[in-house]
């Protein structure tokens, strides 16, 4: 069971990914609750401005630092944080959608899902006011090096990535186990039915009933796929003795060639 | 102009994200069209079945060549692709978002947004038929180094980073230059108003109307934050000779000390 607090000035960007497919499944199951809070509810002027123009000039907007506070301050149950009184222990992670957070990947998503409550704040327009980043905030994610609107598709993501580690989520209890990433491999190659399709066959081993060929198989296909695409996990990942020298070999060979 | 043919077994997932903020209007000016054709409606049986176990055994589902290939044929105008008639020339990049794909970044963003017409394939369960993977696209791109329930939340990444590429779809025009990963380097700190929020006051330069004062200011922020907590993205920035050289002395420092 986790709980999710989502802080977002687009609150109804998130009706689709929460009502559909597996995270829908969790909700219903009760493994998942997300709540989502419009941080226009805590501008304090009638107009509920949420952003401004940065001092110092130049493009864009800034997330005005006193909504966000106040909607943090307000859902969490904490004292009004100030640089007389800061917050000294914050109830559950307080996470920035930001590009210049730490990497978000499949180690990051395991640690989260061993929180019981998780908030996370979206972040729109060029950025946001820095004393969040510097005094409300306790870590910052990004998903990757690209440039987003906002943080809510970050935050769909994260919510996805940790819910399905959450046991009982997915039907399969073994079924995250194998994906890619996980293993610290890419995955090996997926068939089902037509054996042959429009003139390509299956690999003939599938169906040769027999399991372990058919592991090794697949095990060889995994560590291949990951050596032609993506080297740098390889490092990483762990191999047996034989399909490091056999891989090493091959890396040979290549230069050779 | 963009036009994203989506091709996945949850249309509604995108709802949210395809009406609010930056992609509304990007469609609303005419600058983004995105058409979501259910996989579903392609599958040959009257159950409309478009997932089946995998031959040789294993946890989970993997989804059927057949409709995927009917759809992706029937939507870009395509002949029926085989063995005996492979597809030679694709009328656009035919994406699969797969973990197994080359890592997304605003590279792959940038080349992307040159093109007028990119199909996305977002696939689901334990994977996709090798089939689709082998003979059917021409791309495949990867979120991260994370494993999600499926391709839908990769593809709403994708085309948010692309569409924000697209002249005309940003107020500002130099708004996407100045981002982090853009310029190579996580941003500078922002501030809006108030200068002195709860006790933390803005640094001083800010209001200094010194504007190069400001923009040395802003640049060795961005420095300093990216060497901080991504050192690896430095290496491929375009730092002066004096930058490279202060860092490499702080370097040293940190080091020795």
């Amino acid at each position: 069971m986790i709980h999710f607090d989502l802080f977002t000035l687009f609150p109804s960007m998130f009706d689709g990914p929460l009502s559909e497919s597996i995270l829908a499944r969790a909700q219903a199951k009760g493994l998942l609750s997300v709540v989502r809070h419009d941080i226009r509810d805590w501008a304090l002027d009638k107009h509920a401005v949420t952003d401004d123009t940065p001092y110092g000039g130049g493009g864009g907007m800034v997330m005005k630092a006193e909504p966000i506070f106040r909607a943090v301050e307000s859902v969490l149950g904490l004292p009004e944080i100030s640089a007389a009184r800061p917050m000294d222990a914050p109830p559950c992670p307080i996470i920035l959608l930001t590009p210049q957070g730490e990497p978000f990947n499949q180690g990051v998503a395991e640690r989260l899902a061993h929180e019981p409550r998780l908030a996370l704040i979206c972040g729109r327009y060029e950025g946001v006011d820095e004393r969040v980043r510097d005094h409300l905030v306790t870590d910052e994610l990004s998903l990757g090096d690209f440039v987003l609107s906002g943080g809510e598709l970050a935050a769909m993501v994260v919510i996805d990535a940790v819910t399905r580690l959450i046991p009982g989520v997915l039907g399969d209890p073994t079924g995250a186990a194998d994906d890619s990433h996980s293993t610290g491999l890419l995955e090996y190659p997926h068939y089902t039915r037509p054996a042959d399709f429009r003139g390509w066959p299956i690999p003939p081993v599938l169906t040769s009933g027999h399991h372990g060929q058919i592991s090794a198989w697949r095990r060889e296909q995994a560590v291949r796929r990951t050596w032609q695409r993506r080297p740098d996990l390889l490092r990483k990942a762990q191999l047996t003795d034989v399909e490091r020298q056999r891989f090493a070999q091959s890396a040979e060979r290549t230069v050779n060639e």
